[in-house]
């Protein structure tokens, strides 16, 4: 059993509330990707239970995910003993432009047959409680503020870097969802190095086109010739290692995507001026990668803000939906509170 | 006499609140630019009764400015027959990184020895009354929202280009300033085109130095050879109106503007995802810059806010500036309120 977010602030309203009631019910996370869904379950301190998760490789169609955040679910109340009427509601991120008010995820251009799904019913349908749904980038900048590297941080951008590139992005301690709820959608950003071209939904964006995961690697496979120890059909990850082992075409790799990232942070920052940009994701907390980046910004006078790794890693996102699902839970125990 | 506002809301408060004593007293608002400092008088219903303007080329410094600033408002209370003591406040917009609280001017790049300049106080001991300073661009947001394009408008970015290239956002309905005050300070914005290089608080950002006027300027005269009617010496604006008259060489050149006008359109839409954007200052309120940079954005299915023109013109500040002093007047006549 895991402790998270012991002590820390529950959205303005008094630590500890519920605390006393801990047991009273539980709420329930998932974190849909592209390759897996994760489900957690937590008591309404913020607890975990417990985790549970599968992998949806070629399997990613809306209702077969909901099904298999439904199994999770199940399964962790059996494995907990958590009779099915204390589950009080769920949480879900999905990774594409969500519309939080509606619960439809718009677009996911990273699973197939995702456009406008009605994600929130499909879940409360499946799972039988209600539920609530954001874009899983906006809820790895909640989970970092709850209770990692954003802690108490009212503005800040997390900038998460893997398949996908995205950002959420806090104002005046809240999320800022946007008039499309696009806010953040920072992989169709234009820096220098980045194609031309028309930006389109169901593509990837032009910054995305470069350093998301599948671009870096392409581009290593293009230019490595393998051998002593360096493997030619390496994540992006590795490659950044090879740099740091000294891998020539490795590190001319890394410093293109790092220069490319500190145009994207220098970019955000000039827009928004939050003094804290958390890096997060699997592409994005890479120590090379993040120490090439904070040196090409600390560089500069101006756009500096603070450069940070994630500390959830990718638990941040499951973390957000905890958060959400206690908010949540908390509104519907504590009318008006 | 111009009539301002009518009937626009008054920052939430109950319209007309202050209407029947319009005349209890008056404000004053002043925008100081890079070559001229302008000044209105206002009644608290918002109708501006005159204004003022001085010339500041090459005699730009603090005291040299707010000492104008002076003479205006001495100028137009004496012309209406407004007694001194009836005058409650004045607000100022400066061309540069300004801290609202602390009443400083951190920067301005375009005027000379405008470093931490404390124009607050400046201010308060020139005019004696109590003031309030922002940045320029941030007052012509307010302008444009009190009574301009984007009136009643809660998220929205004002991009004003011309000497320099800044933007004023509203979020939430209220301006966005940053955690160091420099939140759309875009002339420091990378998209493709932009130079390399470190970023310096006292030189032109990367957009800037390659869509901010003089640049524009000079890169006309590198292309032009005069003769039929162009003149070499042509103002960016005025380039064009060439462009639309069909010079190939200034066509060429508006494309290019546009072209990174639309990306940083689009840079700043993908963070804040606003569904207005709107374009200010004497080069983005060119027609034909405008067009083109329209066109361009149109083509995409992402990132399409809508453009439109500021319609208050170089008025925006100006408007801008009265603005925020009526906002202080009423928080002191209605307190609480």
């Amino acid at each position: 059993m895991e402790t998270l977010g012991a002590g820390v602030s529950n959205g303005g309203r008094p630590p500890g509330l519920l605390r006393f009631n801990a047991r009273l019910g539980y709420v329930a996370g998932a974190d849909i990707g592209g390759s897996a869904v994760r489900v957690a379950l937590a008591d309404l301190n913020g607890t975990i239970l417990g985790r549970w998760a599968a992998s949806t490789r070629g399997n990613a169609t809306p209702q077969r995910i909901v099904a298999s955040v439904a199994t999770g679910v199940r399964e962790l109340l059996r494995q907990h003993k958590v009779a099915r009427s204390r589950l009080l509601t769920i949480a879900a991120g999905a990774p594409g432009i969500t519309d939080v008010q509606a619960g439809i995820v718009i677009s996911a251009p990273h699973l197939s047959q995702w456009q406008n799904v009605p994600l929130r019913e499909l879940l409360e349908d499946k799972v039988g409680v209600s539920a609530t749904i954001d874009n899983d980038v906006n809820l790895g900048a909640l989970g970092e503020s709850w209770c990692g590297a954003a802690r108490g941080v009212r503005n800040f951008v997390f900038l998460a870097i893997g398949t996908g590139i995205g950002a959420g992005i806090f104002v005046d301690g809240r999320l800022h969802h946007g008039d499309d709820w696009a806010a953040g959608e920072i992989g169709y950003m234009h820096v220098p190095g980045t194609p031309n071209g028309i930006l389109r939904f169901d593509r990837p964006g032009p910054l995305e086109s470069v350093i998301g995961g599948a671009a870096i690697e392409r581009a290593w496979r293009r230019m490595c010739h393998a051998g002593n120890g360096f493997v030619r059909r390496a994540q992006a990850t590795q490659v950044f290692e090879y740099a740091k082992a000294g891998h020539p075409a490795a590190r001319r790799l890394l410093q293109e995507t790092a220069r490319m990232v500190s145009n994207a942070v220098l970019n955000v920052s000039v827009v928004l001026n939050s003094s804290l940009v958390v890096l997060g994701g699997g592409i994005g907390t890479s120590q090379p990668l993040f120490e090439v980046t904070r040196r090409l910004l600390e560089r500069n006078e101006f756009a500096r803000p603070r450069l940070a790794l994630g500390v959830l890693g990718k638990d941040a996102q499951l973390f957000g939906a905890i958060r959400m699902a206690l908010d949540d839970a908390e509104a519907r125990l504590v009318p008006g509170a």
